[in-house]
Order: structure tokens, then C-alpha cells, then sequence
């Protein structure tokens, strides 16, 4: 029986900096605490939201740390370790299991673009090392490297990896992952505009930084598709459109930066040379999100 | 109040040819009934499916008349006009309209990429010359040009330019459509892999070859979402999509053609340069669709 | 021996309409005549530039009939018979011979994809109806199929296809061409833009509307390329660069129309739905164009 | 008077491990010294030939002392200092400054796409800490992010940012650079297909790993084209095509590992997850470079 920990609403926390561009931890817990209480169904530090790939080997495993110990094991928590090297990535995952992660995630990125073989051999070798599962992470944009149904099927071959991510923002992919992998095959979807879609083709979950403001409406969406409500998810997906759509064109830790401070909260410094939102786009933001705090269905 | 003569699955003939390449009238209007006896709401000749581009103009008219003459007024007819100029486009649409169509479909081809005023204007003119409503057709692989939301939005404000259909085969271009034009906008799926995430985007209905195959299945689709079905959708869904993949991958006339063969049906010849599918793609296919013909759930 | 009739600055001439935009035969010889005594080396009637997808069959033969009477022999004429048939490809072909064309260009129009077996059958059914020899055209964005250089050394086996126009607008194709097909293939570029790269991977000419505008400087890059001398070639070139993206960036017939107006010449009108330039793309053109009359090295 | 060190070959050398993936500097000295002395005009360590991004920063400390120790300012020396946050990308350029380096060369690494106004504050930010010039370097592929002509015009106002290497594989892109910034700007091409096209449009330099395999038809080509001849520079471009794309195709450092190799050099070991070349791959790469060592023109 494959071991998949998550189901539902996946949280991506934002990383945020005090002014001297240092991670703030105590600003971290708070945020990870706002995404549990809101009722996510799982929590993901350093994710792209997270900005992990601008962090030190050191900042990375504070935040591991500071994440398991603020999850108190209330929800699971999966935790990005993807990496250039695969001596680095599996230090960080052994980390990771190590802190009490449920699971981690891994994308291949890739300056050179790998072959499918070192692709495999990079998964297998980190997978040896560890004993929680792995998530599979599709994003080519972001990696360098489109990962096939036939490559993502050889993947799965490999004991713990049981679940895979995807976003490419396609979900003819996804139809094509269930078609080729099998109905019980647990994938989950990472672009945030396909999210109706991507539930109506099957994923098992949405990985999203979304609920960091809007959680009523994520979790609102994936209950209404779990009653097999299809008018009601269409509803309630085409009210948070516009917002799905903005966090993504604009960058995720810009714009969930920028929305935590327009709904009062401290959205934390960016590391240079992510800058903050420019005005207008922070009124543009204003005018999306402040109708959805009031006018919801739910 | 818009007149939107269409609903649920408009099926689109072949046009079939005799062994001098001519076109095959009694076999065609024998094709139609097909498509009507099986359920079809809508039929739509001398679309893409049809080969329109390879026909003379004597041929479109035969076609038209002999798509009226078999209907009969059973479900509306959709007659595609499209023309590289203006006027011929207006001459075509104003034959159907003569013919008994209830609609005409338009992409505006272009060899030379068209501006947005340049399109305006070609539909404006064709408009003014006729009274039944116009469908505007997007697909940027086969026009050359990808109208915007935006230009759809202009192209809505002439009167009788009622439905759109989308066939660039991302489901987001829908969701910006619903968004930018208002819930009560006629989108229709023109791109067969997307049908179940359309109809979930709320799709009013599916421009489709698939009905000369499979019409138990294409209707049966439609109605579990008319149910508001979701899971039922999903199934249904999942048992045509490698045909529906296979048709587009292959080329609709040349796919359908050798679908009709395999079902016993005469599919006609194709027209030079286009060739029937090698036998090897015929073996696919027909392992693709004989299961399809018992183990359906309906 | 191959027949191979073209060599240096092959000039396309646009086809004008007149005010009931019916072709005007007497403005078009007017154009073509100024084409030969420029200097071009070769005219090539009903091109893209010569809008002959707008054109009926009869249009298309007057213009070939009229391009003949004008030229008399004084260079070769390539005529373009290009089809979405093969019935009607082989029609034009035969009567672009038998009006004394020294050549046919033939692109692989394709509405539906057409696979490397139907395109080789294609020009071969017209190869074999014809004697005098065909440029076989490739450009992905007009005919939406990209015939790769194992496809064009199979076209090139059939006897009287000689020459091979690349409009990719990417000069390692134009490499590859030359490594897979040999130091002795006569290949031709097609993008205005890449002349000079072109030239220097070792085109035998150049397909151009620009003579219709600046044929000093067109001829002019050919020569010094001729003579072997670089730096000559590379200050000729970025001389015209600027005008070479406008008119494509416009559309070769509007753009070409509008800079015969401004050199106080006949541009003739467009026929629907294409338009003429705005008046600040007019202007523009006006910038570039005009101390292109003056301040030529030449 | 701008600071602009480069003219020529500028050779890339990798960066080779021992048997337990660490940097191996005494054979990449080597290395380093086979490029000076078969006649490079400039050297580049810590590019992505050099896998730089695969280096922790301690290895791309030992890396750029190693190179400088071994040049012993012989050929000038562009040391690649690029990296995701700003803080960093500081660091590493003053290091190399410190080290003696003549110049550093910047990517903008973008893991979130940067705005162009973030660029030129990560550029304004390196520049001001350094007194040595900048190489702004664009590479969509690599580095996520497309420097317009536009942006690198505003890079090109801080002072010591004095050169730009362009690397997108499209020579148009060059013309447009030429004609935007004024035909005095250092522009080098990054894309070795290109070579010939680049030269011919004015580039004053040519960034390569190739010299590791064959440096004199690097430089051949080179000389050619400074002695204005066109039809030399044509022929040993073209020897040497089947090379340039090869090692493009397989990966510059698995591809240059491997050559080495068959020049009876040792290339050392890759680091992991990056794999040497198939058999097949490696058979490949002999038939081509075989030939090339014995039937140059030089």
C-alpha cells in the first residue's frame, strides 16, 4: 500500500525577511499558524512561495525546523529539498526526515538539462537515503526539464515515490497522467488558475499559496467538489479566478507579501533582488481581494 | 434577447469523396442522418471536419443544400462560411442563410495576419448582409490569428454575432472568456481533449467530429454534467479520451474516415494531398474503439 | 545537370486592386516593369507579397499571363501555383508553363497537417505533369507544416525539384541545409530580415518585396557578398535593417503599397479584409524610408 | 573610453572532479593551460560550461585562484560571478576582483522572474562595489529572464557594465543590438551554430567551449573574418558545424568531458546528477572530431 500523506488544500507559507534581509522565524511560525488554523490539509515550506532556492543550506534547515515545530503534527507537513546536486539533495532530505517531515518534494532541476536516466538515477539515489515518501515535482518552466507521463511512470517504479505534482498549467497532462499511470496514481496540481480543472480531471489535492489569503475560498472549492457539487465549484472557483490569476503573473512571494499587509498582517521583507509590488499593482491587488472578504457563497 | 440556436453536442460531418475526388452527395446526407438518428443537437457541415478549404464554390453550395435537405428542421444546422476575403464570406453566408441554416460559423482566416480592426470590420460587413446569427470561431492554429478576449468582447457587440467557440485547447482562455464577457456569454469547445474541463468552465456546448464515432459516448458526457454529475462526467470522460486524442492527433477527416471503415460504415475517399491513415494507425484505432463500442456504462 | 534558374535579388511584386477591388492588370505590369529595370535578377508573380491565396483561379492566370507579356524574356520569372489540392496545384503549374514561365515555387499548403508521405506525393504528382523545375518553399508559419531537411532532400530526388526557399527565418537551418543536402544545393532565403546571415551561410539569392522600395541597396548587399567583401556587405545591410523588419512587421503587401505611395508611385488599393496602413504607421515607414533615398553608400 | 578587455575566442574550460565528485584544480590547471597555449585570446572560468551553479562557494573560490595563479595575466580573464540573490553575486565579484580577474561576467538567475527594474538594480548594486568591468550576459534558456535590446541599453548606462554577451541562438536578435545600442557596442555571441552569423554581424568576440576540442578552427574562423574573407570564413566555419552543434546538443560539459577523452586527454570526472555520454553518444562524437583533427584548411 504506497504511503500519501496529503489530500486537499496543500499551504505553501511565504519565506519573510526582517530588514536586514535575514529570515524572520518568529514571523515564519506565525504565518505556518495562520495557514493551519484557517483549515489547510497540509503545509509545504520551501516551495517556490518560500523562495528556497534563494536561501543558505542553513536558512533551509532552520525553516525545516521551525516548520515541524510549529505544525505540532496537526497536519502534515512536506517539505521542498530539490536541489542542483544530488549529494545536496539528499542531505536536505535526510534533514528533513530527520526534523519529523511527513514527506518531501522534489523537482529535477536542472542548469544542463538532465536525460531521463540521470533524472531516475537522481530520485533513486536520494530515495535510498531516506524512508518517507517523496512527491514528484512536473514544472518545467521553473526546472528546465519536462518530465513525461513515461519518465513520471518509470519514477513511481521507486518504492517511496508515490506522489506526483503538476504545473505545467496543461490539463490535457493531467488526463494523460491518469490515462497512463492508472486511476489510483496520486497526483495533485500546482497551478493555481487550473484549479477547477484540475479537480474535475482527478487530482487528489492543490498545492497552492493561495490560503495564505484567501482560505475560505480554496477549501470552499475542493468541499464542493468532494460533494460532487459541480455548479457549486464552479462558483466558487470562478470567485477567486481573478486572484489565482494575479498572485501567479506577479511573482507568489511579491503578491502574498503584498496581500498579507493589505489584510493587515505582516507580510514580512523580500531578499534582493525581489522587490516589493510597485503601487498600482498593489491596487489592483486591493481591488481583487477586498470584494472576496465580504461577497463569498460560503 | 440573443438569438443562440445551440446546446449540448454539435457534430460535424465528413465530406465524403467518390473515387474521382468528387464529392460524394448521397453518401454525405447519408453520413447526416447518421449523426441526427444518434442524438446529435446540433449538426455543423463544412466545418474543418468537412474539409471546407479543399472545396470549390459550387461544392460548399451543394454541401449546404444537401445538410438542409436532409435535416429537415430535426436540430439546427451550423454552416461554416469562412473565406480568406470579405466578400466571398459574405456570398457563402448569405447562400446558407438562403439554404434554411440557422447560424453560420466564421474564423477569420488570414494568410496575412489581420488586426484587430481589420477583423472587426470583416465580421461587421459579413453581418450586415445577413439576419441569422454568426458564430465567431477561435483557433489560432488553423487561422493564423488568436483573437483576444478582448476582440471577442468587440466582436459581441455586433448584433447578430451571438456564440463563440474556443478551440485553442486551454481551458484558462474559457475561464478569461467567462470572466471578461459575463457568465450569460454562448462559449462553445471546439478542441475535443478539453471537452469534460470545458464543460466544467461552464461550456454551453461541444463542436465535435466525435458523434460519426462514439455519439452514445459525446451525449452521454454532456448529460452528467447537465445532471451536475461530477463523478459520472469524470467516468464518462475517461473512457473517450483516447479516441478523442487519436482523431485530433491523426486529422479529423482522415481519423473519422477510417473510424466509419472499422464500424462497418463507408467513410469515402479523401481528396489529394490528404491520405488514409497507414495500417498501423488503422490497428490503433481499432483498438482504441472496439472496446468502446460494449464496455460503455451507459 | 540541375536547373537552376535563379540567382541574386529574386523580386516579388505586390498584386494591386482598384477601386472595386477587381486586380488592376495595367498598374501590375507598371510594377513589374519597374522591378526589371531596377535591376532585379528574377520577378516572382503571386507570391505571399503578391496576395495569391486572395485571388480566383482566373485572377491567378491573368496575372501570370500579364507578368510574362511584361517581363519578355528579359529575366526569369518563377511563378507561384501553390494549392491546397494537388488537382489544383497540378492545374496552375501547367498553365504557369505554358504561359513561359522559367519556373513554378511550390509550398505544401496544408489546412490539415500533412504527413512527409503526403507532401512527397503532392509535389511529385505535379513534378511529373510539369518539365520546367520547382522551388520547393518552406515556411512553418504560412503553410503550418515545417518540412524538416531529411523531408527537402527527399524532394529534392524528384527530378525537376531544384531549389529550396527557407523562410524559417533561422539561419541554422540554412547550416543544416548545406550539411545535409551538400555544398551544391540551391537554396534561397525567404526572410528579409536574415539576408546578410543568409548570404553569408551561402544562399544563392534573396526572395524579396523589397526591391519594390529600395532596390539599390538590395542589389547592392548581393554585390558586395559577390565580391567577397564583408565589411562592404555588413554596413549595406544594417542600412536597410531597419525597413527590412518594418514591411515584415506589417505585412509585405500593406506595407509595400504604403512605401510606393510615399515614393510618389501607384500602390493601387487592398482588397478586403486586408486595409492599408494607419497614418502613424504611415509616418513611420515615411522615417525609415526616406533617408534610405538619399544617404546610400552606393 | 570604455573598459573592453575581450576580442576573439573567449574559451570556456570545465570545471573536472576527481573520483569523489570534488574539484579536481590540478588537472583543470591543466586545462586551463592546454586554452591559453593553443591560442585563445581570453579565458572564462566558472560559466556553465564550467557548471558553476553545481559549486558551492568555497569550490568557486578555489576555481577563480586557480585560474588566475595559471593565466598569470598572459590572456585577459572573465570570471562568472552570477547568482540568485544580489548579496551574493556581490560577494563573488569582488572576490574575483580581489583574485586579479580583468572582468566579471553577470546573468541575471532568476529563479522568480525578475522585473527590468530589479535587473537594473542587481546590476546597479554588483556594479557599484566593483572598480573592474561587467559582461552582462542573455540567456532566456538559462536564466529564465529575456534582456530586451531596451534593458541592456539601460545596463549599458552604468558605467562599468561595458559588454554584452547574447546567447539566444537568433541572429536577428544581433542586428537589432547593433542598431539599438550604436554600432561601438561590445556585443559577443554565446551561441556557438551562430559563430559565423554573429561575426558577420559584427560581434566582437565569440564565447566557446569548442577550443577545448579544436582551437584551430576556433581561431581560424576568427582570423578569417578579421581579414574580411568571406568565402574563408564560410568553409571552416562549416568544418567545424557538425562539432559546434554536437556538443550544444549533448551538454557542453558532458560533451567536452568526452572529448577530451578522445584527444587522449584526461577530462575528469562530472559531478552528479550530470552522467558522461552514452557509448553510442561517445561513437558519435569520434566520427565527428576524428576527421577534424587531420583535414583542416589551415
Amino acid at each position: 500500500m504506497k504511503n500519501v500523506p496529503f489530500k486537499g488544500i496543500i499551504a505553501y507559507p511565504i519565506t519573510p525577511f526582517d530588514e536586514n534581509e535575514k529570515v524572520d522565524i518568529p514571523l515564519f511560525k506565525h504565518l505556518v499558524e495562520r495557514l493551519i488554523t484557517s483549515g489547510s490539509h497540509g503545509i509545504a515550506p520551501l516551495g517556490s512561495t518560500g523562495v528556497m532556492p534563494y536561501l543558505s543550506d542553513e536558512e533551509k534547515e532552520e525553516v525545516t525546523e521551525a516548520t515541524l515545530q510549529q505544525v505540532k503534527g496537526r497536519i502534515p507537513t512536506l517539505v521542498g529539498v530539490s536541489n542542483l546536486t544530488t549529494e545536496k539533495t539528499i542531505h536536505h532530505a535526510q534533514f528533513a526526515e530527520k526534523a519529523g517531515a511527513d514527506a518531501v518534494m522534489i523537482i529535477p532541476m536542472s542548469y544542463w538539462k538532465l536525460t531521463d536516466d540521470e533524472i531516475v538515477a537522481h530520485y533513486d539515489a536520494v530515495a535510498r537515503k531516506i524512508s518517507i515518501p517523496i512527491m514528484a515535482y512536473n514544472n518545467p518552466v521553473t526546472s528546465g526539464v519536462d518530465m513525461s507521463p513515461a519518465l513520471l511512470k518509470r519514477l513511481l517504479e521507486i518504492p517511496n515515490v508515490t506522489m506526483i505534482k503538476e504545473s505545467t498549467g496543461d490539463v490535457q497532462r493531467m488526463h494523460y497522467l491518469r490515462r497512463e499511470l492508472g486511476e489510483e496514481v496520486a497526483f495533485y496540481n500546482g497551478s493555481n488558475p487550473l484549479a477547477l480543472a484540475a479537480f474535475s480531471a482527478g487530482a487528489r489535492g492543490w498545492c497552492t499559496a493561495a490560503p495564505n489569503l484567501i482560505p475560505e475560498l480554496n477549501i470552499g472549492l475542493y468541499n464542493a467538489v468532494e460533494e460532487g457539487d459541480f455548479e457549486k465549484a464552479k462558483t466558487i472557483f470562478y470567485q477567486q479566478f481573478d486572484l489565482l490569476k494575479f498572485i501567479v503573473n506577479k511573482g507568489l512571494p511579491r503578491a502574498v507579501k503584498s496581500g498579507l499587509n493589505i489584510l493587515g498582517e505582516n507580510g514580512g521583507n523580500l531578499r534582493s533582488p525581489l522587490k516589493p509590488l510597485h503601487e498600482k499593482e498593489t491596487d489592483e491587488l486591493k481591488n481583487i481581494l477586498k470584494p472576496l472578504l465580504i461577497n463569498t457563497i460560503i
